[in-house]
């Protein structure tokens, strides 16, 4: 069976690109390498997308928790 | 008797298409695989919707229950 | 006595119409069929208003109490 | 002694007209007939106001703590 | 000496005029005659200010705590 | 050796000048006086500024932490 | 083993350059000197970044935790 509960989706995800959503509308793509029960987030490889489209790179980057909106998985369907 | 109680709501929508209204406007649609008590919610086949119309595919997200404004289920009445 | 604290508004208009305002300027109206003590509100036929007319109907909706402004039972003066 | 600590002037002002400022800008102007700790309030015969002029009438309406910026009892001085 | 902890600067403005900011932009001024733990506060003879002009009297007013941002004693220097 | 912890920088700082950015945008200048664990903090002689320039003076104002985006003392580097 | 979880990238960005980004859209880059559990961080040779071009020099800055979006070390990759 596979789990897919809301840390589930979290723990299944490492080192695994993910999208980010933050507050004010930031997305962001790149490589989650670790989260904890805050939800902060560390991301690799990171880039900010517009649009969908990369706008720039910012390498690893730390997200707080407080600011996370949704986090996708991508390619899990 | 159907319970109604919010949190009965959102047990009774597992497995089943939802519409998530999240801070800042963002409406979503997909089913609902999971939930917890800050009403983390996990959706799979999401959809973004702009005026109840179709805008991208997301697949699996993870929506963060402080972020979360509203949830209604589809065909529930 | 008629009671008229804060949760008793809320005891007083289950199974009945209410206008919910939400943050961010959304207005749902619709029959109040839970809430708790986070006022986590369920409405069943709700429609969503604007400037006081449906703009669209949406069923049953959960609405997450961190996220409501107000709410008004109709017809109780 | 007249007390004017935060909490005599809500218990001052009940079944008095008060003017509720929200989050958002919107302004009510209305009876309150109750409040509790959290600051959730309860008017009836509300009327909401822009710029002091009356917009429509609401009746009676149930405002979160949360979402309340100021409460001005009127004809207090 | 003079005390000039925060709630020193509260306490010894009771029953002198004060500004206060609000979240959201608006400044009022007033005869501050209580505050708690919360910085609830409350001011009679309160005025609403645009650009440090007086828009309009308000009289009475409470506070809520969670929405000051700044709390200015007029003349303190 | 400098002690640099995030309330250290406000223990150097009592007496001194900082800049104190406020949400909302607001950009306040003065001499610190006093702060509290929860980052409420006292300015005398303080200054709004718009762009760096000073745009008026306050006098003497607390600042609820809640508020307080950054603070930076002048000429510390 | 290289750790990274959330905290291990602020201790181990230490007295290297970081990018922080806070609410309201304010971005600074400067050597990360401290932070506490509250995420509470101390920049010194901050510098205040408009889309990536330095707008102008702030020094040292203590950032409230509460204000932070995400956390970026430079040349971590």
């Amino acid at each position: 069976m596979t789990e897919k509960r809301p840390f589930d989706i979290l723990n299944g995800s490492l080192n695994n690109t993910v999208v980010v959503g933050l507050k004010g509308g930031t997305e962001l793509r790149g490589t989650m390498v670790s989260y904890d029960v805050h939800m902060n987030i560390v991301l690799e490889k990171a880039q900010q997308l517009v649009n969908g489209e990369v706008k720039r790179g910012i390498g690893t980057v730390l997200l707080r928790g407080d600011s996370v909106i949704y986090i996708s998985p991508s390619g899990m369907e």
